[in-house]
């Protein structure tokens, strides 16, 4: 597909004045995606976007290998009756967290669990109704959870680790945006089973670890955080959210770690002989991440030329603009030609950009592109036997022909670096400490500074249910939950006053 | 994932004499699919099932790469109104053609048009009722070429060649088959547009040479021949489908190549500007795969022991088996990781099966799965410097270890031919010549010799649509078209006599 050059990629709006702009510009801009599909919420994935996506699972796929994960694939649909069986597993928690009681004390009525609402349904085919009404999986718990009984047997079986990448859908009703939130996601989820509380609880170490070799090649700084008991999915025992902080400072969560116990064993009889031939519950944990991880590449290192591509992902790392003149145009072409075939025998990803336009216009395509490096050819750089390099961030050097490989990488490398130390900047910068409150004679709460909308707040914090919700309602803000990263040494709870090690975080979130 | 062993393996029934128990039993047999989901028509692809798979999807997209196809992703809705737009120009044509007309002389009725009776509706959300209904993709057809005539202006913009392998979707009333015929259906989907029928056809020639490419690498004889009139989807001009033989004498169609001429781009106001600047129709191709290539794969290759992997796609190529003795285990396993290291780096799909078990059951696990070849380790091998070597098809001998990456790749190579030849001699002895129809004196039709259940008949044929009609009925099976291999010289026609090259094939199909 040739490239789409002219107009309609002008005008890029100011990044730090108006994100809200820059986003959805840059993203068709970029040939990211098309918005123009005639269904809401759903884009067409270009090439070049879908390939930086690819290459992003491709991280994800070699990071399950590493990890002794099995690709499967489930079908898509699922029939109702497992929903009402989600339903009533969900609903049975989450009374039982609020009358803090067991939940196997509890019995539901019929009508108590009522129907997921966000779910697309398949009730019809051809000209049929179906006897059975099915839905478009949002995430597979309930297919996969069908099958676990049927592989495992013993503590042999265990653990059970397993993830598939997939297309999952959410009858979204909010407004949507192109990766951040659309109806159909282009979702990974892993799925393990595990002998105890204590396995299943190494498995979410597991899972943060890997969350952190992927942004690494991201070049993405996250926020880890325990989510709060009352923002925590009903199904789960506990949910470790990972959040990247936008320009705009919302947090955008783009991956979650549930460890769900021996809930939803006990619901769907996923059972294993011990050693002494008893039979036990499995302890079950989910690690989920989706395409917001491309919505957060953009967000965070994106400028106001257009995208940034960290490396790893950069569908094009290498854009090769030969600066032909008539009289040397065939040598010109031929040294790019040679040059590219050098890096792409190395594995590089590499393109030349022959098009009969200004070498200007080149750039600026590219730029937009967010290629990571171009390196220009001319006369003058063949006859001193280098190339050009132009870094996308800024910095112009020579390279040496001699050594392109290695000083390719070189710079590579160091780019990847920079984004990195660049992200991490503008993500302290957005964190601040929350101003101190005061309790007023009354007993009531104030703050005695200003929130400012564009940044998220972290307290040491170790009150109540009741103290989070006064400190939220003075904010404007939410819990987005406790930091893995906790501080180093007792700070006093802004609001009890007791010593805590606890950092909470607040943040309005996407 | 452990391995299941055990008696859910054993009695294999005999592929040869009852090749319609075989094939179902032998899928899940090898854990390439789990078929108690509680869908019908709708698998669950396992570990080893999904491998395989996604090694036939790397050799689509290493061709699709070769030949400058771009990937990209649609959404997996189309709303209705896409479909009945699709139907009324399938109408229209199957109507021109039925009457010997330009379809641009016709005019529909309102009602004439019917919906499409094979697709799943989406009609509703959450609680609500959509006001725009959708269906699930059966292909991408409207989707795409809703698409296009954003994408494509001008000459500069042709070809325009894109692909995508996704899950489609088909409401299936018949018997289904693992990978045969499915309700959810792993799909290739190539989709191109050109500036003029001869730029089509020329696609459709590199798409039969991509098809050669594949089915070598699968080892996989195929059928290609062009489906007569009656059976050529309305929306083509012409349509070359590309036919696998299974043992029982079967026609499987595994992919299929169309010519759309200008009649999509019509419907769908797909133009161009040409160098004159006048707009002119894109003439326009697909090129459809899906998961029955690994169907074929099963079919064909397999026998009473189980599968038989083509190394291409084998998900393990090699797996060795240590042979421990009690005084020299570590030794033995020791030697067997440094061997399984080695081929690895080599880039060979290998696999230690290091359970505490006897050989012979581990041999009979792996010969289920059709791993290609074995590599027994004892202390005797290594005292020989050897591996000891069984290939899955038969054959064994002692392997020197110090060229063992060039020896292992060597046996692969000579597996993989083996497979070729032994496909190809099973593919040519089910193909018959028909034996010779006679006229009686009533003018009708009769055939002089029995019609074999297991085969497929080729006949010299230049006869009427009504010819072909008496061939039909005569023999019980169908017309699968004229292959694109003709008969080096003529011949009569079977019917009325005429000298032709016409090489036509006669099939009962999947």
């Amino acid at each position: 597909m040739h490239e789409e050059v002219g107009k309609a990629k002008r005008g890029i709006p100011a990044k730090e004045e108006d994100f809200n702009s820059w986003y959805p510009f840059i993203v068709e801009a970029a040939d990211l995606v098309d918005k123009r599909y005639p269904i809401k919420g759903m884009d067409v994935w270009r090439p070049y976007g879908w390939k930086a996506m690819r290459l992003i699972d491709a991280i994800t796929h070699r990071e399950m290998e590493l990890t002794d994960h099995e690709e499967v694939r489930f079908p898509l649909l699922i029939p109702a009756n497992l929903l009402q069986q989600e339903n009533r597993l969900v609903t049975l928690l989450k009374r039982a967290r609020e009358e803090g009681v067991d939940p196997s004390e509890l019995r539901l009525d019929e009508d108590e669990a009522g129907f997921e609402k966000e779910v697309y349904w398949v009730k019809n085919a051809g000209e049929n109704e179906l006897e059975v009404p099915m839905f478009l999986r949002p995430t597979s718990e309930t297919a996969m959870y069908t099958m676990f009984p049927l592989w495992i047997r013993s503590h042999a079986d265990l653990p059970l680790k397993i993830y598939q990448i997939v297309n999952t859908f959410r009858y979204e009703t909010k407004q949507t945006r192109s990766f951040i939130r659309v109806r159909e996601i282009h979702f990974f989820e892993a799925h393990t089973a595990h002998v105890d509380e204590a396995a299943a609880n190494q498995q979410i170490a597991e899972d943060l670890e890997i969350v952190n070799r992927i942004m690494h090649d991201l070049c993405l700084p996250v926020i880890m955080a325990k989510r709060p008991i009352w923002d925590t999915f009903p199904g789960a025992w506990y949910t470790i959210g990972i959040d990247v902080v936008m320009p705009n400072g919302r947090t955008l969560q783009v991956a979650s770690c549930h460890h769900y116990r021996d809930q939803w064993a006990r619901e769907f009889g996923i059972t294993y002989e011990g050693e002494q031939a008893e039979q036990k519950y499995c302890h079950q944990t989910t690690y989920g991440m989706s395409e917001r991880l491309l919505g957060a590449v953009v967000g965070v290192h994106g400028d106001d030329h257009g995208l940034i591509m960290p490396p790893a992902i950069a569908p094009i790392q290498v854009v090769i603009v030969p600066v032909t003149k008539k009289d040397c145009a065939d040598e010109i072409m031929a040294a790019s030609e040679e040059l590219r075939a050098t890096l792409s025998g190395a594995g590089i990803r590499v393109k030349i950009d022959g098009r009969n336009i200004r070498p200007a216009k080149k750039y600026y395509d590219w730029e937009i592109k967010g290629v990571p490096l171009r390196l220009e050819l001319g006369p003058r750089d063949l006859a001193n036997g280098s190339a050009f390099a132009a870094r996308r961030g800024g910095g112009k050097k020579a390279l040496n022909l001699v050594d392109i490989v290695e000083l390719v990488n070189l710079e590579l490398a160091e780019i990847s670096d920079w984004m990195r130390t660049r992200a991490a900047t503008q993500h302290d910068d957005i964190i601040k400490t929350l101003p101190e409150l005061s309790q007023g004679e009354n007993g009531s709460w104030s703050i005695n500074a200003e929130i400012d909308g564009a940044s998220i707040y972290e307290i040491p914090f170790d009150g109540s249910d009741a103290d989070a919700e006064t400190i939220e309602s003075l904010t404007g803000l939410s819990f987005l939950g406790d930091a893995t990263e906790e501080y180093p040494e007792e700070r006093s709870c802004c609001i009890s006053g007791k010593k805590t090690k606890r950092r909470v975080l607040l943040s309005k979130s996407y």
